[in-house]
């Protein structure tokens, strides 16, 4: 990739947070997923610099400019007996793309991940997400046989009743 | 489901290390994984009860034997601003199977979702594993057109050596 911009990747602080929040509402818009944010500023705040840190976010910049956000949190393998980095949000702006700024993210998480005695970098991509070919040339593979099961909403509430009823 | 069997799940301290190891050895002995598990007892202490805490455990008791093991960490939604309650391993020994323990682990950690301040309870299960079903009873719901990603190995080493080289 031959390309004249200055790429840096660099940690946050709490006032990066109204940065961070517009980036995950762009990143959010482009997975045609808009409606399903419902975080705000201050929820952002409290959870990532908060008393408990759930998760750690970077800022992209190219030229001074901030073109991307990463946010991740540490996952583990009890197989492994090992933490991994958990990428939960990339995002490079739109007109940034193709500009080997991506590549430079991996480089940056996979250094992180060997300093951290990580054993391995995880994400999911939405099946239609052109962004797969690159996540492949970096190495990246499909995970098969295994199904991501997720339990939400009522149901969720409904065995915390039981819990509690149980409880009683 | 009608059991006179009385379940207790309990969190676990540093002295609970081998027989979360033991279980841990049973799971992947389970899923034919066996050969994937290059964790020690030293370095689960170290994750579990080291420094940094990278997952919680918890033992399942019968009768005041122990059965299985919870194994799980927090994910992080950006879309959400929520925690979520990732786990990691879920294992009841074969003879406890069936016998409403694993409704009872998934109360408690309904439960515990709640009280975390969490919306959701996320797990992955390998295609062929009858424990779907149960999953599906449950409530949880297998997530489509997500896939995921993992890096590893000889091309972690690559990135990372190549943002040290680029570093210098």
């Amino acid at each position: 990739m031959n390309t004249n911009l200055k790429i840096n990747i660099r940690p946050t602080t709490v006032s990066d947070v109204p940065l961070i929040f517009k980036f995950i509402k762009e990143l959010a818009k482009y997975e045609n997923l808009e409606n399903h944010v419902t975080a705000t500023e201050e929820i952002i705040k409290e959870s990532l610099f908060g008393k408990k840190q759930y998760a750690e976010a970077l800022i992209v910049e190219a030229d001074s400019e901030a073109v991307g956000l990463v946010l991740f949190f540490h996952n583990f393998s009890t197989f492994l007996g090992k933490p991994g980095i958990y990428i939960e949000d990339l995002y490079i702006k739109e007109e940034f793309r193709g500009k080997g700024i991506g590549r430079k993210i991996f480089e940056y998480l996979s250094n992180l991940a060997k300093e951290r005695n990580c054993g391995k970098i995880e994400w999911t991509v939405l099946e239609w997400n052109p962004a797969r070919k690159f996540y492949e040339k970096m190495g990246g593979i499909p995970v098969e046989d295994w199904l991501i099961y997720r339990l939400t909403g009522d149901k969720l509430n409904e065995l915390s009743e039981n819990y509690q009823k149980s409880k009683n």
